[in-house]
């Protein structure tokens, strides 16, 4: 198993997520010595787990391609490898990033019509939540790149935002038609053409993100992981400000009692759990990452993101979505695998 | 005279301005008729004021190829040509920033050795202020432009942060060397190289910028632009969250009487008018923009980067550091016009 607080973490949130997803059952990849005493102190989950012990682990330093060259006997593999054979319907990790997108790549193959699978996850907005991505799988993208990542983020939103008509934005450096780089220009052109019958706001800037201007935010891997990651330190320097600044006043410990109770559901809204589970999407199958150092929390929401993606069959409304585009034959081939509501961690 | 509040916002910012920087000479250039009545009730600001009357000005939405063909007349372009002249030794302005680039471009030059121009501000961290270019300026960048940068912004935390050896990061997706684009690793090489003598750190991602990891943050002007506005979309975010759950409870607002001068405090050190004013770094004179929305406090705060710019002779220092490059023959021909500490503002 992977991620900082491994087993533990996982097991705990799979306790968490049962209680959620009583219908679903977890196969969990790892060693079996770890895992087994810590179901053995909790029956009702140890009822919904069956254990697939693994010896070998990803290392959280291993670059990609060593991943992939010497990993075949790792729990990683063996959880994307279930997926791939319909023991499961979809994989949650909180390991080796770089090493999960490219043996999910690897082992369950993109999409039919799909180049480039993304990573996409949700953000909190002024008016609700945002779908967003690429957020680092691919650095550099071409303008057919970008109208696929508009089509799966749109298919995305619809499915976990619940919209009928998801708006869509182009992440630039200003608004008007001219800005940008060609290959943004030629995105635009491109997701404003009338036979893919898309919701094109146009272009957006990067405090459009957090106004909630649109519901799928596109740009490439670089620019999106660098303006995730930007947004999460900025929030961080802001409650840092704020906790620092009310700890070194006596009389400010006391007024935030009174306020605690509203502050905390702002803490609530803009917690990092709560957004926990990235998918890795245009993939034949179900992969989510999870961060890392995440706690039990967050990792039932990164399994939540895993159970919503399978039940609502995210993968069919993509491959519909992208017959539109004429880029596929045989949308129906992209189904993945048998029914059995069963997710893999590892 | 351009911005939104144009022209008392200018003429109140440097009524603020003449009492921090007393030595300084205002050359005002804007509607005559406009200015002269606020200057009128404020007889101390009028004496360090000098009005150049230009009917004409950029309209906020004007292109910038727009701007330079027909723009002559205008007061951006007057304000910038005095820099040029020497009638003044620096430029600060709240218009049009397409426009103001393009013609400061256009009338001041490049530096001898620098091949692009770039957008450089200042930021708060958790550990204080760290320096961030390109913010825009130059959407598409080769590794010499961003080596270029990052001797820009050295010189820039040096004058601005008062700091010896100031440390620089290149923005990218993970710190690892393999991390990013050629051009990213090339510009890497380039700034390990010994005779630089630059203080280079490394990678660094997009929460290292608030966290202070280093002291100046280099990017291209577009992933710059965008990271930039996230951060201002996502601090905006979270004082709307916090202003709306403390006012939708009695008891929070209550509370927050004792919290407020602390809360107070926190805003103070992340104003966006206290990090107002962005250098138009690497040209044969001091360019700076303000915000187009600012108040007075702000506009000041934008004089204020202009003074010190000037003060500070930043122009001698990039050519001195150039000099390393091997990339300007005569550094010392890029010291601008004559000496006397006037700035116009337009």
């Amino acid at each position: 198993m992977g991620g900082d607080h491994a087993p533990d973490a996982v097991v705990k949130g799979v306790a968490l997520a049962r209680i959620r997803y009583p219908h679903v059952h977890f196969l969990l990849h790892g060693d079996e010595a770890r895992i087994q005493p810590l179901l053995a102190s909790d029956p009702a989950t140890a009822k919904v787990c069956t254990i697939a012990h693994t010896a070998d682990v990803v290392s959280p330093e291993a670059k990609a391609g060593q991943a992939l060259r010497s990993g075949k006997q790792t729990s990683m593999w063996k959880a994307i490898e279930a997926v791939k054979l319909g023991h499961a319907r979809g994989v949650v990790s909180a390991g080796n990033t770089g090493a999960l997108m490219a043996m999910a790549k690897l082992i369950l193959r993109p999409l039919p019509g799909i180049d480039r699978p993304a990573i996409c996850t949700m953000l909190p907005t002024r008016t609700g939540e945002t779908v967003m991505l690429d957020l680092g799988a691919n650095v550099q993208c071409d303008a057919r790149n970008l109208v696929e990542f508009a089509i799966m983020g749109e298919c995305f939103a619809r499915a976990m935002l619940g919209l009928e008509r998801p708006t869509v934005g182009l992440l630039n450096i200003g608004s008007e038609d001219l800005k940008g780089t060609d290959t943004l220009r030629e995105a635009a052109e491109q997701l404003r053409s009338a036979h893919l019958d898309l919701e094109f706001h146009g272009f957006i800037e990067g405090d459009d993100i957090t106004k909630g201007t649109v519901d799928v935010v596109v740009t490439d891997g670089f620019t999106g992981n660098v303006a995730l990651k930007t947004a999460e330190g900025t929030a961080k320097l802001y409650t840092e400000f704020l906790r620092n600044a009310v700890k070194s006043s006596w009389l400010a410990m006391f007024g935030m009692l009174f306020a605690k109770p509203v502050i905390m559901q702002v803490m609530a809204r803009t917690d990092p759990r709560r957004y926990n589970g990235a998918l890795f999407v245009g993939l034949n199958g179900v992969a989510v990452k999870s961060h890392g150092g995440t706690d039990p929390v967050g990792f039932a929401n990164a399994i939540g993101v895993a159970v919503d993606m399978v039940a609502r069959d995210l993968n069919s409304r993509i491959a519909h979505e992208l017959a539109r585009l004429q880029l596929t034959p045989t949308p129906a081939a992209t189904v993945e695998g048998p029914r059995a509501p069963v997710v893999a961690s590892e």
